[in-house]
């Protein structure tokens, strides 16, 4: 079977992008406009995510829970911010076992109304709190145009919504979940985050603030990774939820949500991706080392396969092993497809690798002319420490190319010339008003990606107005 | 607090049922007609069910995938039969992104359709079978009334679509199936099940013959636990999905599906609950170990948290231990509420205990006068085993129930009269008519349940029309 050839990343960044997703088998178009459909290869690397990111929340004392797909329409009005952010996106219900029914449901586009609804019901006093729940599941929000992972109408993701006793006890659950979302991009995903906090222009649809990581990605276009809302008591107050309070009073609930999305993955083959396909950093990969045999005859094959199912029998549960023993495809076609495929590690073992007792390793983050030779005598040690280099190489990559697309601009002019000719990270003055932010999207499509926390303040001029300014904030154009 | 009672079985076995779910924290009724929230400690218990099964399905050589939740109107109409069933059941959305859709999307009650439109983009040859993809997934079929987890609008599971070259194969792998979700009741749930085929009139609505494996709940009602379809070529040829063949040729490719949900967790309760509340098979037990600390000042406090924060520390990885230390609710309270909870083991250790490094442990499945005194040293392989032991004993109690409960009826009278006043497994004789089964079941509402696979042959008459049968069947009321 002919291997298709993916485009280059420099002659059209999107073309490589879906050609990469389709061809390493991560997702396809589903036969239902704006839907996608997640392939087994893409799904596993979401059963990875997944795994990482609930071992987190879990250790931060969070738990799971299922609520309704279906919203009734007046829930979503509850809340004047909320059902004018949403409502123009969903996907209605009008019809259920063969009658119209009395009143549509929405299919959920964010469960905040509904898991709100269900918290009037569960609490009533301060022992009642905090509430700490997390939900895995599918959403649903209107789009015409797909774009595999990064833009569906259905799409996977977990949802946290936290009740809280006080303002304060909801600011640090917002901050504690920022946190884990950024460990998770940097030291799992490999890709490095911005934290901070969203202009009130970008912020959710009825939260009192939202706070993000953004990730740049490799066409220096940014791309929001993950968000945690301070909701205030807006959904407390919607749907009536107050507790008792220690000293017998009663007080409205304090809320929070927060959440990512199958997203994410998009993300990770944008920061990490190259010319050949995916890179995957070995956290996330399905498969961490493919090993391919190589033989010329059936008994070399028979001596071959026994070493290499020595070996893998060996590097089970600590490494992700995957044999390539395909009888109809030869070893440059099987090297070139788990190259697409972005596997960190790929060793290469024939007869005489099993006379010499080693074996040929090749890096997915390294040219295929440095290829070494190690010994199969404590191969497992060296395999972990390579898959924790590539794991930090990566890594380091991802954060070289933000830097080195990271420009300040102190007038609009400059602005403009370098979202015109590089893009990337641009740090540029703004005096906190909502006219300026607007406009400067309006005629670049660049947006403000967030007030970072860790921003030094600086005198300066607003880019756009140039009124003073205290402090630089980064606009992109953004996914 | 006040502790609700929970209604006996004996009175109200229904409401025992209701009782037990929302007291314990399993579930609650949703805002949603027909719909649940399952709440944190039930959804824990299906997470440990979706982990065993998930394993299993892997271990046999299965992937996760993620395919779209709307389905067109037209795809669900391309098999006569599955249309005919499912259609009355759909949700349908007409309106997305505020304008009326030009073809309406059900909510999927089931995916073959929508997935095997996906197979026949992805199979072309003999070498891209077999596939055997699985998909956790929430489903819609619409119900008025609602029975939290047994009877839901909504519901969770799991469905494996699997394509393949022959017949044959296809048959084993519905077998290969039918064994794991034999194996996952029996040993990690504790459900004796029978394991058969459905008769032509109970099978799966567009399959060649469906397999199952059936329970029998306290109440002596039937519960179909799992069903794992052969499909035949009824979706391959709905949906045009042919292969090249080795030699050459065309075929139409082979199918399975099978699936077990949310309803399972309902099935758990039902067999092993009792009048205190549920009972959990370790296995599936959110906490395996509650431990309750006893003291009635701070100084006993801190001595008898410290020695139990050393005991959490030692079973911790191995053991999955909840510790209560509410200082609001009394020791009584606690046990009343961890039993009511069905968590397999309670320890409590007082100062007493601590002064002599024991505790005393208390077995949810004995009565309280069972309690026992056990030495803190080297308790954790106490604990393994005393779990173990647990789980054993609930499978058994099970199986020594349904073997209570299953009657042979020789004569129509008898079969009625057996299930007038005992209901449980009636076996009789079945001449195989579709007429007989269906007369049985307007007149009496038993259903055949299944033809199980290792029933003898044994010459005799149709229950209902007396012509010549060489079977028996187990008849049942279910759920």
């Amino acid at each position: 079977m002919a291997q298709q050839k993916i485009t280059k990343q420099s002659d059209d960044f999107s073309q490589w992008y879906i050609d990469t997703v389709l061809q390493a088998g991560m997702a396809d178009y589903a036969p239902v406009k704006g839907c996608m459909v997640i392939k087994p290869y893409g799904y596993a690397v979401w059963e990875h995510m997944q795994q990482a990111l609930d071992g987190m929340f879990k250790a931060t004392g969070h738990v799971n829970a299922y609520f309704p797909l279906f919203i009734p329409e007046s829930f979503l009005k509850k809340e004047a911010e909320h059902v004018e952010g949403f409502a123009p996106e969903c996907a209605v219900v009008t019809h259920g076992g063969g009658k119209p029914l009395e009143e549509p449901y929405v299919v959920r586009p964010t469960s905040e109304t509904v898991i709100w609804s269900m918290y009037a019901k569960w609490i009533d006093s301060h022992r009642d709190l905090p509430i700490l729940i997390n939900q895995w599941a599918n959403v649903v929000r209107w789009e015409m145009r797909t774009r595999l992972f990064l833009r569906t109408t259905e799409f996977l993701w977990q949802e946290g919504h936290t009740a809280h006793a006080t303002e304060q006890e909801a600011a640090e659950e917002v901050a504690k979940i920022l946190d884990i979302y950024a460990d998770f991009a940097e030291n799992y995903a490999a890709v490095p985050v911005l934290k901070g906090r969203k202009t009130d222009k970008e912020k959710f649809a009825g939260a009192l603030y939202t706070t993000c990581v953004e990730a740049l990605m490799k066409d220096k276009r940014a791309l929001q990774w993950g968000t945690s809302h301070h909701l205030g008591q807006n959904f407390a107050k919607a749907f009536n939820v107050t507790f008792q309070t220690e000293s017998g009073g009663r007080d409205l609930v304090w809320a929070t949500s927060w959440g990512v999305s199958t997203r994410m993955i998009g993300g990770l083959i944008m920061v990490h991706g190259d010319d050949k396909g995916l890179r995957l950093p070995p956290k996330l990969a399905p498969h961490q080392v493919v090993i391919v045999p190589i033989y010329y005859s059936d008994e070399e094959r028979q001596t071959v396969l026994q070493k290499v199912d020595a070996l893998t029998a060996e590097l089970k549960g600590d490494v992700r092993v995957k044999v390539d023993d395909r009888a109809n495809y030869k070893p440059g076609w099987k090297f070139n497809e788990w190259e697409m495929k972005g596997v960190p590690l790929r060793l290469e073992i024939g007869p005489r690798d099993v006379a010499e007792n080693q074996a040929v390793v090749a890096r997915r983050d390294k040219g295929p002319k440095e290829k070494q030779t190690i010994s199969l005598n404590g191969i497992k040690p060296t395999i972990l420490d390579l898959l924790a280099d590539i794991q930090r190489g990566l890594y380091e990559d991802a954060l070289k190319f933000r830097e080195e697309n990271t420009f300040q601009a102190n007038g609009y002019d400059e602005f403009k010339e370098i979202l015109d000719n590089k893009l990337g990270f641009i740090y540029a003055h703004w005096c906190g008003n909502r006219a300026c932010e607007q406009a400067v999207q309006d005629e670049t499509k660049a947006t403000i990606r967030c007030i970072p926390f860790n921003q030094p303040e600086e005198a300066g001029q607003c880019v756009y107005c140039g009124k003073p300014s205290e402090m630089r904030v980064p606009f992109a154009k953004a996914y």
